[in-house]
């Protein structure tokens, strides 16, 4: 694909996953964007995993010379056993398809060294698109203090404002994953985007769209109609809906056109302790607070409040079916 | 007040607090309940001085034969300071008036042994209208296994769903006051009400009709109107609304004729620790959840979601102008 000069270069940090699997799709036929690397992160799979499925998405796609960087194994709070949802994307990630091992291996920097280095590389440009544990992106954070300085925005599929979790009623599984590395995240001063479940919950992928996929000879929908059946099936079971909810696809998304949100200004702190730990606590009042509290004194991000779900819809179905 | 045999007994459990006062001097204008006795609790002001303020309430309504029970003066985790709200309701808790020290006294039972006594004696016929934090209630439910069989229905006045928190964006300030206490009675098993700030903050009594109140010759209404300016002043301050929050009066409102608002039900729980310590959150999701959570296996509590508004304003001046 063609570059203009005023594409935006992404980073996507991913834990493929199903419907990252169908982010990153969606962001290869999208001229909005130049995907310069992809970085891995435990989640929906463990970091290995993830790295592999990178990979080998990138073969499926014909785009082996994009970066491959390895992520974290582990959370920053070192849990004895991380959460991963394999019942949600197959044991594999990718719905339990057998798939050949990539070809390709992952570059030698780690994650955060990739990140470091690009948003040092090219100030000012690089969105990282954040799909999974925010991990690597507050190990970036605390690695460089320039790297909040020098990336363009951070886009975070996470969390969930005003409405209840999905791990539990308190929290969102991609905060959960690591408390500790969102809050530092949310709260680093970085120009930053979040899209949590009240957005992606709206914009959802329907029984009726995958079967029009299955009929188109894209690739992209074909490989997307090989890998969805594992993550729908949960969906109708989990939430008795006939689809499947677009989180990834709407993240990305947000960095293709972020006029298809409207956001709130406010601070977001992460609740790290007891039975609320990985909940997502947004300040969205305009009272003056007679108390200090964890949101004095932090900087604001732009939290998605409302959405364009139909266009979001519109969008990928566009992108998945482009031969 | 005649008092018919369908009337409803409550008792209120209260910390006056200036819309407290508004609620106690509502509810003896309401034919639908009767009082039959005031617990005290800290919260907009200490203990001692919400058993003095009742009592002194009881002598402007004209009704001292109405027991008063001195509550607890401390949280149930005994913190060194509790939070008292002076700065909404003034020093005196009733809007910094100069009143005589009242004429009777507290009845001998504490509020816990008056609240098991009273469900005892009266075993599913009185409601609890629960207007500061739970510690009395929760210590009455610790001190009798039967109390919450005995008892009809409890209306908590109390906690934040789906919306910011009044002391931090977190916190509800009756919750926070005694969040263990708050987690006891939620998860009692007792027929619950919960009347957050989610529905509280929709209710408001306007500058307007505070005008209208002085210029009636209703001794309720001229009551208020001695009271009520600091408390107007806080919000001006606070919320920049023309107005104020009618938080008690709409908890007793639910008492009165819960029809005037729409409840979900679902499992409630109060984080105790870290930055969202008093948080209520409430699943009310229909999502099968895959994990155990501190949700699993409680038991439901209904949460308004909907108020009418208008119709509980119009119900309060009605009552406070009734000559």
């Amino acid at each position: 694909m063609e570059q203009s000069a005023s594409t935006k270069k992404i980073i996507i940090d991913t834990d493929p996953g199903i419907d990252d699997a169908m982010a990153i799709l969606m962001a290869f036929h999208s001229p909005e964007v130049d995907v310069i690397g992809l970085t891995t992160i435990y989640g929906n799979v463990p970091t290995s995993l993830a790295t592999h499925n990178a990979l080998y998405l990138l073969e499926v796609i014909g785009r082996e010379d994009v970066p491959v960087a390895h992520g974290s194994a582990m959370s920053l709070k070192n849990v004895p056993k991380l959460r991963i949802a394999d019942f949600v994307h197959g044991k594999d990630g990718l719905g339990n398809i057998s798939f050949p091992p990539p070809k390709n291996k992952a570059v030698d920097l780690c994650a955060k060294e990739f990140l470091v280095k690009m948003a040092n590389m090219f100030p000012g440009e690089i969105t990282v698109v954040a799909l999974g544990p925010l991990t690597n992106i507050a190990l970036a954070i605390e690695a460089d203090p320039m790297f909040v300085k020098n990336i363009k925005q951070i886009v975070i599929l996470g969390g969930a404002f005003f409405v209840n979790g999905n791990v539990n009623p308190a929290a969102e599984a991609n905060i959960l994953g690591d408390p500790e590395a969102a809050d530092i995240v949310f709260t680093s001063g970085a120009d930053i985007l979040v899209i949590g479940i009240n957005i992606t919950h709206q914009v959802v992928l329907t029984d009726k769209q995958l079967m029009q996929l299955e009929e188109s000879e894209s690739a992209f929908a074909k490989f997307v109609c090989k890998i969805a059946p594992f993550y729908f099936t949960y969906h109708h079971e989990a939430y008795d809906i006939k689809g499947v909810y677009l989180h990834d696809p709407t993240a990305l998304a947000a960095a293709l056109d972020a006029s298809l949100f409207t956001f709130a200004s406010g601070v977001v702190r992460v609740q790290l302790e007891g039975i609320s730990r990985g909940m997502t606590i947004f300040n969205n009042t305009g009272k003056r607070w007679g108390e200090v509290s964890a949101w004095c004194n932090n900087p604001a991000v732009k939290v998605a409040v409302t959405v364009d779900a139909h266009r979001i819809n519109s969008m990928l179905m566009e992108r998945l079916l482009k031969m």
